[in-house]
């Protein structure tokens, strides 16, 4: 964990099952904050109240997170209860309320049951310790089958520097913004504003290039604590000469991050990668990855490991973007399928073996222009299909 | 079948099994005819070449149709075999290269077997009988499980007027401009301008309505023959007393074709509608319907009978249409979900009943203005999994 921060879980109640279902993030200081959110329209209570402790000095301290209830569209109640869990935290840790952020996932449309969740949070903070990035994993995890964590080290201006990051996926994910929620934290200096910038840019390549489902989340967060106990003496910002170093782990993490929620989504079985090249500009590139990854047929035949190239030229073809037709390459790892538009002759059994494998990458250039982007994704299978047919009863 | 029109199918030789796989619609005179033709840029092309016959004078008198092989992303020779099927069943009817329209639905990128193809059309004259609707509709099938096909009756002008159609669809269902494949026939007299301008405003509230995956085809084509031949005296034009029927049953034609294709979804159980009301504009409501018809979260718990509104309203949420986060409500069917964008009680049991039928009305009412649009899709099954893991190989 970057310096200066601890983290912990337990189990207060909302889920069924024993599993950790609150989690927190304390810092040492007020950390510099940045945060994106979901563009959906009905934006959860809990992303309001985190937005506005982090408007007031662009600081956070806790960060404090439930499973089991994604207190959304739960009206007037529903913010009371995201600011009484705030005002809790910020007693129960002794920090200004300002400084603590919340944030929900689970069932829409559900009060949260808050003498379960204050009689948690009044026994969190027995629970945070250095090494707790573990137990505050577990508790934000809702269908995700696995943890995703991750933390690099660089140095800045001669200091190790750490940058750390959680989340949570597996369903509702196709981000516009941000995605399910991601928690990052580092011990770098480096202000809030700029920390937003990093964060926005970053977002826009990795975050939002990922889809389970194409359902965009009303709880959408990722959320960044930056705590300076590093020791980089200057705060970071694009002149610095180990700029470059920072944004490269920055967009690691985030990449990490994004990939690992992509390969847990519900019932996956792999990670698809749509690699799209050769686009005239960077949005056509990243429209075209995210239709490609989006087709609930590219998903099924990369499920039952049928080379099945049309259905990926048709998902281009729709993607709205300008489109030479007769200049499309696309590759299944290192088969090739279509060369100038026109089908390849290809090993259709050494195909389907690479398309069984827990890694396709889907490579499409459009031999237009020298923009790129990649999105992720996952198969649509049987699991998610049972998984979603019975989520909430 | 409106008069003039005859019909009929064969099996040539492209589908596995004996269903099948060639069909014509013939019209004793050259027909006023129309098209709208799917916005997918990788066109396929027979699109091209009905396109090109349908521009020479407005006309077409022979609509010939191939299922199996989609002629799709195969370059010059599939451009040449489309102008190939043109040709032959030019000479085995006796009328202009140009009065032939051509089209193919199937799989994507590989070449027709063209001895095959013609080999059919040449025996096709001899299939072709007055009562042949239900041998096209077999021969235009796909995945598709049911034949989709209907006619109204209507006077126009003191005489008896037919409007008649035809269609597939089951998968690679999200019409952009026009659907997979309909077919309609009508013998008023209408000129092919006018012809056009109606069908592409029931088009947008019809074909245009409906989703089964997503994904929109490159074969996407509606085609409609007016033989003229019911004898009213004047061609049809809005301003003609007669017109608000005949549009009438026209839509009706349109609308009946576009629910039995979301209904024969592939792997659908039941048929789901969502009906907008409340709407500032005719734009918000028809891209909130289709945003939430084609939530893969919301489609699984209607297979799943589970009454989890959460995922509608996070889909109406998403649609990047302005929305009153306070004013919404929702209904099952009859049954009341949320009001004021509050969760009512409702009888869990009673909406998973509902839930269970062939048909689910998902009702969305704003409260923001005046205008409405309905969208029609299918439930999210195992079935649909299955059948796309495998469509290929």
């Amino acid at each position: 964990m970057p310096q200066g921060f601890r983290a912990g879980g337990l189990h207060c109640g909302l889920k069924k099952t024993s599993r950790f279902d609150l989690g927190v993030i304390v810092c040492e200081v007020p950390a510099q904050a940045a945060g994106v959110y979901t563009l959906n329209a009905f934006q959860a209570a809990p992303l309001h109240v985190t937005r506005e402790s982090v408007a007031v000095e662009g600081k956070l301290q806790v960060m404090l997170v439930n499973s089991g209830n994604a207190n959304a569209c739960t009206g007037k109640q529903g913010d009371q209860d995201a600011r009484g869990m705030r005002a809790a935290a910020a007693e129960a840790f002794g920090v200004a309320e300002h400084l603590v952020g919340v944030t929900s996932t689970g069932v829409i449309g559900e009060l949260l049951p808050m003498p379960k969740v204050l009689g948690g949070i009044e026994k969190l903070p027995q629970q945070v310790k250095a090494d707790g990035g573990e137990d505050f994993c577990q508790a934000i995890l809702t269908t995700d089958l696995v943890q995703k964590m991750t933390c690099v080290q660089l140095t800045v201006g001669g200091k190790t520097v750490h940058i750390a990051g959680s989340a949570k996926g597996s369903g509702m994910i196709h981000p516009n913004m941000a995605t399910m929620l991601g928690f990052m934290t580092t011990d770098a200096k480096i202000e809030s504003a700029q920390l937003q910038k990093l964060l926005n840019g970053v977002t826009d390549s990795t975050f939002n290039m990922i889809t389970v489902d194409g359902d965009t989340s009303t709880n959408d967060m990722v959320i960044v604590m930056a705590s300076g106990l590093a020791g980089n003496d200057e705060s970071l910002t694009p002149e610095h000469p180990d700029w470059a170093a920072f944004e490269a782990g920055f967009r690691y993490v985030g990449e990490y991050l994004a990939k690992a929620i992509a390969r847990d989504g519900e019932g996956a079985t792999k990670l698809i990668e749509v690699s799209v090249t050769g686009a005239e500009t960077q949005n056509a590139a990243r429209a075209i990855a995210k239709t490609v990854i989006g087709s609930s047929l590219v998903k099924s035949a990369c499920f039952g490991a049928d080379a099945n190239w049309g259905r990926i030229i048709a998902a281009v073809g729709r993607a709205g973007q300008p489109v030479n037709t007769e200049t499309v390459d696309i590759r299944l790892g290192d088969i090739s399928v279509l060369e100038q538009s026109r089908p390849i002759k290809f090993d259709e059994p050494q195909a389907a073996e690479y398309l069984k494998g827990e890694l396709v990458v889907i490579h499409v250039n459009l031999n237009m222009g020298n923009e790129h982007a990649t999105a992720w994704g996952c198969d649509l299978t049987y699991d998610y299909v049972r998984i979603n047919a019975a989520y909430r009863t």
